[in-house]
């Protein structure tokens, strides 16, 4: 797993913007990839921030993601629009979506727009954030390279496909983002380095039976050879496995099938991403005294939370507190990047030709000797 | 649990209809209620289909149910409306509310409905039904009495507030009906009726802590003194409660935030149901070509069905395809009633005045002596 090693947000932040240009990316472009991920980091979801860098990276080596690309409307009216993002990185497709939802939200009071030939965007949360600072409702969501086994399958066919729902609240705006599986495919790396056994309920072996094994299940994954993550509410109907594979089919819908994309097993293969984005912002002022609304929505939240608890239990969350907690935490302590990761950001500077310790000062992650990454 | 006798469609269809105009709704406004809950009937969820007659008559002899209440629009744009349902049938609310929503979806490219003030509106998928009749996408939820409790908490804050979606495809329309909890209350009514043990990862006892005495559950969910139904995803965050309870919280927002109206934790008090209702329709024709866009997504859904399976399993279904069968086997075979059910029809028929053999014939349900409901 390696060592967990703290930074302030100004040097990744930095950093990021230096090798997103380096990348060929405009400053512009470079400043609004930076930003989807280390919100990431600061609210605790490492799996998709800055850690991402180097994946990024390769893509474009690859050609899957191409730097030039411009997302193309293809299809518009008042209240939707189809965008071709042209293999153009995830982040630029999402902002340039969700703002075009935005805009007709606040003009038709609904925006709804699909993306078709994009690449990962980071956390689905951050584009309905967009939304939520323009006091809107906002949605969004994104198919990827299959991982959900569908209930009764025994090959991933859907993304983990996540949801995220934003809406504006006091003292903490509603903030709801989660993979329609019952977990993500980080976690399961994280308990593979940590050389743990999966909780039951998790993952499917090859043949389409629950595992436990994470070093297994991954392997199959990479291997395509059947097996991934379950569903939310597990791989039978008794927990509601067809609920969350429900779910998942609904982000299809607004990814990949409104915009004539590819759906998720169809993603990743012959050098092409083909990852679709939905977005959906909400006017509250379109149905009454958007104040009012937010004031009565806010009024629900703190009943939730003052709500009698489970024995045992000493608190109850509402969605978007755990975010707003980790982002105080992260601006007191910094934020925890695991050490194998400084280890390729090294490679990555040595490579770009950027000066680590302008950086990180003193700072040496363990050296490619004693953890070679490989990637450069 | 009673016996189950089976009846041809006609048979339940007549009867509702002469019920409902008994009860003082019009024709038309009771053959929409009778559609309502003979489809959840024909579609195989009985607790919703045509056994809440006399559920639905106690709550208009209470006064909860108001016969005579028109849904009144309060605020309206090309998008958007808020409705009043002024505690009318939850079927009328519903159907007029969707009606509205399509209207501006193929005027506008979408509606966005919400309604406050209703009642127990039967299947939400009806309304994402009506929307898929006309070539839509359509959405529908509702929020209900307090039953799910949310994550660490002791205490049912939400409903079961299911979410349904719709949209057009090939062979067979994708359908996807499902409550946010992990199952319904009408689950655990027919465990308990069975006298058997829940499984795990169902229900909380009063304490919050996990139960399968199906008969405590229900009795403390009744007493109102705590415990409930886990949301999907169970109660804790390794399963995924928190997207359970997140996904509840959507319905919330659409439902009983945009309109101002009850949330779950304040429905059924008081002598008012203060049910909420949310509607949306989407235009495919807005995002392109419409019959390409249900081509696409009829692809996707036969991929699906025809991937591999897991070891054991017969076949993967998408969702719409168990009531496409459900519905073939009901018109081959009738529509099963337990007869317990069939006794409250027949002191209900007797007490309207309705003569019960004209709808039953020569069937005698078992008689009020020896299973006396003390309905009437």
């Amino acid at each position: 797993m390696g060592n967990v090693v703290k930074f302030k947000y100004e040097q990744l932040d930095q950093l990021l913007l230096d090798a997103f240009m380096k990348f060929g990316f405009s400053e512009k472009d470079s400043k609004i990839i930076r930003d989807v991920l280390l919100m990431s980091d600061m609210y605790g979801i490492q799996s998709h921030g800055m850690q991402r860098l180097v994946r990024y990276h390769k893509g474009i080596e690859k050609g899957t993601i191409k730097v030039d690309a411009q997302p193309e409307v293809v299809f518009e009216t008042p209240v939707s629009a189809v965008i071709d993002g042209h293999d153009g990185m995830g982040q630029l497709n999402g902002h340039y979506a969700m703002e075009l939802a935005i805009k007709k939200a606040k003009e038709s009071g609904v925006g709804i727009v699909s993306v078709r030939n994009s690449n990962h965007y980071g956390i689905a949360g951050y584009y309905a954030n967009m939304a939520v600072e323009e006091g809107l409702i906002g949605f969004s969501c994104t198919n990827s390279e299959a991982i959900m086994v569908p209930t009764y399958a025994r090959k991933a066919m859907l993304g983990s496909n996540p949801q995220a729902w934003a809406a504006p609240a006091e003292p903490y705006n509603f903030f709801f983002d989660a993979s329609t599986t019952v977990v993500t495919r980080g976690k399961l790396e994280m308990y593979n380095k940590l050389g743990k056994q999966l909780p039951d309920g998790w993952a499917l072996n090859k043949d389409g039976n629950p595992s436990t094994d994470a070093a297994d299940v991954l392997k199959n994954i990479s291997a395509h050879v059947g097996g991934g993550i379950m569903p939310l509410g597990g791989n039978t109907e008794q927990l509601g496995s067809h609920k969350g594979y429900g779910n998942g089919m609904v982000v299809e819908l607004f990814a990949a099938i409104l915009s004539m994309g590819g759906t998720s097993n169809h993603c990743m293969k012959d050098g092409k991403s083909n990852i679709c984005h939905g977005f959906m912002a909400i006017n509250p002022a379109f149905f009454g005294d958007a104040d009012a609304i937010k004031k009565h929505f806010s009024t629900f939240l703190t009943e939730l939370r003052e709500a009698p608890k489970a024995e045992g239990e000493p608190r109850i969350y509402t969605h978007g507190e755990k975010e707003v907690e980790a982002v105080k935490d992260r601006e007191e302590n910094g934020i925890p990047v695991i050490d194998k990761t400084m280890t390729e950001v090294y490679e990555l500077c040595e490579y770009l030709g950027l000066d680590f310790s302008k950086y990180f000062g003193d700072y040496k992650p363990p050296v490619a000797g004693d953890m070679f990454t490989g990637n450069y």
